[in-house]
């Protein structure tokens, strides 16, 4: 499997520090158990785009963040947040929405670096979580043949949110969306889906009530969509030392007239997509999701390393870059 | 006193998520008192000079974030690293380095995010520290009336650095120093404390041992001069609730020689230059401290609020910019 840059880094930073360094899970456990850790960014042009309200991105910044710890089944307790801004970015606005979101997610502000920037707005959140006693961290490495394959939600709506965005479209904290320019000659139901799309991409919901309840299953392994459901899932296969298979007919994706405006195929934005921050995640055969996580069967885990995609009952090898050989779409 | 930008946007941000929150220390305590936690960010064009060798940024980085730590009397334990890097950045010019001086410091890294920026490198570092279970963290607000006041080290050199920084000097990993265009006609041993100024700004050495020494002692505040002596001076008597009366004959100022040939007094450099990198305590009147640590007592603090310069028999008020009314030189 060819591997990401970060991916290919990481491995080298691995065999550089040894085993136990940098673990391959979406945040690291800190010896003792007593905290889960992770540390991501957000930065302007790069995760979303320039202008956007500050109070979209403080909340975004906390929602990929939490992503991470739902992942790992853990509980929010303390941020550290690192700003640096360009001058004349509205610091207020930002940590209205920013201490507002942390208040609602329990998370404790417990210190920041704030500074200012001649570049783009780069913020960068360190959380911490914790777990109730007696229940296990989720972990990368936790799936095993024979387990069923599960996705927390829809894939591929925020890439085509992202491609709604790269054209203009936008999103405030006043829940007001902008579609890009020609869109309010579609039909309503097409621009209704653009908004959800353009939501689900700026404004990701952390499944981290689904992570709670998982943490508390016997076995399973999760990771949380953040590259594509391709990569992610290689991933996911690769720390568990196991295959998957994954079911076409099974997967939600997003809507055919959305992508057809996108001149994009589903498949291509579900699979290659990204930033979907939902979590996917591996459970023995027989534990059933309760409905209300919204989370659905998409296949199974399978001995040997092949990661697979049947449709009309063939199977072909998926990469992780979310080819799919069998429809030859360049995903 | 006039607050900076980030000094008021923490008291709003404090007034907003109560008392408690973002306490005015170097780090934060974490509940149960397991870890002090620090980020701080590194910023090309405005931390360091842009082009700047990626080794050193690592380990400028690592130091600057050290810093803080040493400030709470904690020894390093976990670091989360996140990197927004432009197109082309040498990852493993900057790894090599940070992951040696992590070992150097028994720094674990825990964790990271990176990403590839348009802008300029932002680094953007958290750490976490422990302490021996017996002794105390240092604080912000541990200074008392009728302390000594004590500096680690020499102030204004790493801001004559910078000054030499910006008009092209560079110290690369290898230890070899360039001086800005012209330095190579002065005097040798000018050229000399030229060398030393853009060691100390662009590879500051953190007082780790100063701090476990000082967390041994029963009492005292302590915090790490980043802003400046007279800025960060203000923050210890803010938060301790104390005043102070420095002696200007005991401050170790740079050389006058350097001082002229960047155009700016010793006085400036030493008391607004910043990013010093040592640590500013108190200590109870008789506890010496240790020859090894380079320190120099240079006052005391005192009952009221006023904080004040004294030279030559008579005292000024110092404000928190380093403005010396006596000598009336803006610093």
């Amino acid at each position: 499997v060819a591997l990401t840059g970060e991916d290919r880094l990481i491995g080298w930073l691995r065999a550089r520090l040894g085993p136990g360094a940098l673990p391959g899970d979406d945040a690291a456990l800190l010896p003792e158990g007593a905290y889960a850790a992770t540390v991501d960014s957000q930065i302007e042009g790069v995760h979303f785009p320039v202008g956007l309200d500050p109070a979209v991105v403080a909340r975004r910044l906390l929602a990929v963040n939490l992503s991470d710890l739902a992942a790992m089944g853990a509980d929010p307790a303390f941020g550290l947040l690192a700003l640096a801004a360009p001058s004349g970015f509205d610091h207020r606005r930002f940590f209205r929405a920013f201490t507002g979101a942390c208040r609602a997610h329990r998370v404790e502000l417990a210190g920041g670096d704030l500074a200012t920037s001649h570049g783009p707005l780069v913020a960068t959140l360190t959380l911490l979580g914790t777990h109730p006693a007696g229940s296990r961290w989720l972990r990368r490495d936790g799936a095993r043949a024979g387990h069923a394959l599960w996705l927390g939600g829809p894939v591929g709506n925020s890439a085509a949110g992202q491609r709604l965005a790269a054209a203009g479209g936008r999103r405030d904290a006043r829940r007001r969306t902008t579609l890009p320019h020609g869109w309010d000659l579609h039909a309503k139901t097409l621009q209704e889906a653009a908004r959800q799309a353009l939501r689900r991409h700026l404004l990701p919901e952390p499944q981290l009530a689904l992570g709670a309840w998982l943490r508390r299953q016997p076995e399973g392994g999760a990771i949380d969509v953040s590259d594509g459901l391709a990569r992610d899932l290689h991933r996911l296969c690769r720390e568990s030392g196991t295959g998957a298979r994954i079911d076409h007919a099974a997967l939600p994706l997003p809507r055919p007239d959305l992508c057809r405006e996108l001149s994009v195929s589903p498949d291509e934005l579900a699979l290659a997509g990204g930033e979907d921050y939902v979590l996917l995640f591996t459970l023995p055969e027989g534990i059933a999701v309760p409905p209300v996580f919204g989370s659905r069967r998409i296949g199974r885990m399978t001995g040997g390393k092949a990661v697979l995609l049947e449709r009309q009952g063939r199977a072909a090898p998926l990469s992780d870059r979310g080819f799919d050989h069998l429809a030859g779409s360049k995903a």
